[in-house]
């Protein structure tokens, strides 16, 4: 077993403290990472809140990068010391036409999450990357792009692919005016990519404040959701929406602004949406939730040649509990990343 | 003014009355055309329930055959005698993209409808085709195809229509496997269209009672939606969902029978739709109404080619309240049809 030391939840919206575990010895396909800078997610704070049964102490974190310190001995892919990134999930059955088509995060068999899963062969719990050292399957390990600063990186692993994904599934590309609902660790990726696939950008937000913000990020305008006549100016003028706000919110508005045939796609999950009926006749509306190999490699890659990574502030590890605390009052811009190892 | 008999309702809830009224005068692209036959729809029913202010006498009927019995200076497409048929829209803008694409059901300044609308020239309300002659601008008359009993062409017109539309829109065809939720005026005619442009087509019912009707109209298998381990059987099964079931009911049983990317189109509209935010992810959800001019001429030539029509059931004109007092309680195969006018 690897001894690592990370940060726990002990108990339900407590706060974390350190934590000494193990991880589990190498198997053949398996990579060792030692984790240098993992990003702070909202769903971390979902979590801490209410961790399922048998997942305490909790330790959060699913998007990281960091070096590789071990390898087993089938894996080819990889070498120690190699720089790489890991997102929120680390397994799957592999064999399920999701899998095959690198869309594991559809496994008919249920995927391993980075943390909050069930390792597929020994069933024990996954603890993530609030850590220092990471085991995980050499599929679901990415090589890091060189020129790209490492703790910018880590966000794109879960924020990164929940935006890209479905703005790639959708086609959006030049000539698209797109709307980017809500403007926070997702939000803003999804307002870069938009852009830098070519689209027309505008940021939807309730926070007038933001407009700011989200002209420096490459926004071409701001609706300020909240105005009713500003939001019926916008009708029919979008082909794509991708709504990033987390908490119940009546969706109708932002399916009132597309186009005929376009489409929204919610990345939050209250227990139901409540679509207008009218408000959906001739449009689409998707639900799409972080993403699978595919997808990511496909992003690393986009993010390489266009030099795009996330806004970050980076906390040193030992500040997990500040960065979640303001993290639970959106003081962030955009993302919280914790540097892990220091250099 | 062109002197009509027709039945209306004269109060909200009201039993239809014979009723003596005033067509417009032909314009110069207008064609009359005398009423044969006009199938009984459901949205009959809740017009006379709740008529919007200034309607009353209120005359339904958006879905007919007959012969032409005058045309316009202008009209070229069409000579008196000739068999015609006409659906749920009679203007629209023509000029808007919508209109261009001949998706006048999304006219941007909007549709005028069978009943219920106001023209476009002189705002007077049209009144429906349970009357003698109706008159409408030729973009909206369609040649009955030969060879189909015109009687069970009429309901072609509108529910034929709108389970045609969203099929041919996701593309439906060989290898797809198609669920149609609900088997009745809609229903019937999604099973048959499904069924003839290739698919394996499933009826989702609540009634057990109707499965030897389904199987009796070309369907491959049928699923009591009530039954809950039925229905979690099907998960994961269905390219494409058609609910054709009015009144409100839980949409997330028929997304999740969806295989990933799978889309569920529904045709009811209640105020408000309530997915589940899991079923709805990774698939994808639409509404869809009538439709437009060319979605007509490409479903009446299939119909034609496939000798396609609705089950009906004729009745006199005079047993109209008959024949909506038995779809109030859906005592109808498939489709009730008045003849207008008996040779």
């Amino acid at each position: 077993m690897r001894e690592v030391t990370g940060y726990a939840a002990f108990g339900a919206g407590e706060k974390l403290q350190p934590y000494r575990f193990d991880r589990r010895d190498l198997r053949p396909h398996d990579v060792a990472v030692r984790v240098r800078y993992c990003g702070v997610c909202h769903s971390d704070l979902h979590a801490i809140e209410a961790p399922p049964p048998g997942h305490l102490p909790l330790v959060p974190g699913h998007e990281f990068v960091g070096e590789v310190s071990a390898v087993g001995p089938e894996v080819t892919g990889f070498a120690v010391g190699d720089a790489v990134a890991v997102g929120n999930i680390v397994d799957s059955c592999g064999v399920c036409p999701p899998c095959r088509a690198g869309r594991e995060v559809f496994c008919e068999a249920g995927v391993t999450t980075t943390y909050l899963g069930n390792d597929r062969v020994d069933g024990t719990v996954t603890r993530g990357a609030y850590s220092t050292e990471y085991v995980a399957n050499e599929r679901f390990v990415h090589p890091l792009p060189d020129g790209l600063d490492p703790a910018a990186v880590a966000p794109l692993m879960c924020a990164g692919v929940t935006t890209w994904d479905p703005l790639r599934r959708y086609g959006v590309g030049p000539g698209d005016t797109v709307g980017i609902v809500g403007l926070g660790g997702l939000g803003h990726l999804g307002v870069k990519f938009a852009k830098a696939l070519g689209a027309r950008v505008a940021v939807f937000t309730t926070s007038p404040g933001k407009e700011k913000d989200a002209l420096a990020l490459g926004a071409d305008e701001v609706v300020v959701s909240s105005d009713d006549a500003g939001m019926a100016a916008q009708a029919g003028r979008f082909d794509f929406v991708l709504d990033t706000a987390s908490g119940k919110h009546d969706v109708s508005p932002y399916l009132r602004v597309l186009r005929l045939d376009g489409t929204l796609c919610m990345l939050g999950l209250p227990e139901r949406y409540e679509p207008e009926a009218m408000a959906l006749l001739g449009r689409t509306m998707t639900t799409s939730g972080s993403a699978g190999t595919v997808s990511t490699r496909e992003m690393l890659a986009f993010c390489a040649e266009h030099g795009l990574v996330a806004d970050v502030e980076v906390l040193p590890f030992a500040e997990v509990n500040t960065a979640l605390e303001r993290l639970a009052r959106n003081d962030v811009r955009w993302r919280f990343v914790l540097e892990v190892d220091p250099r």
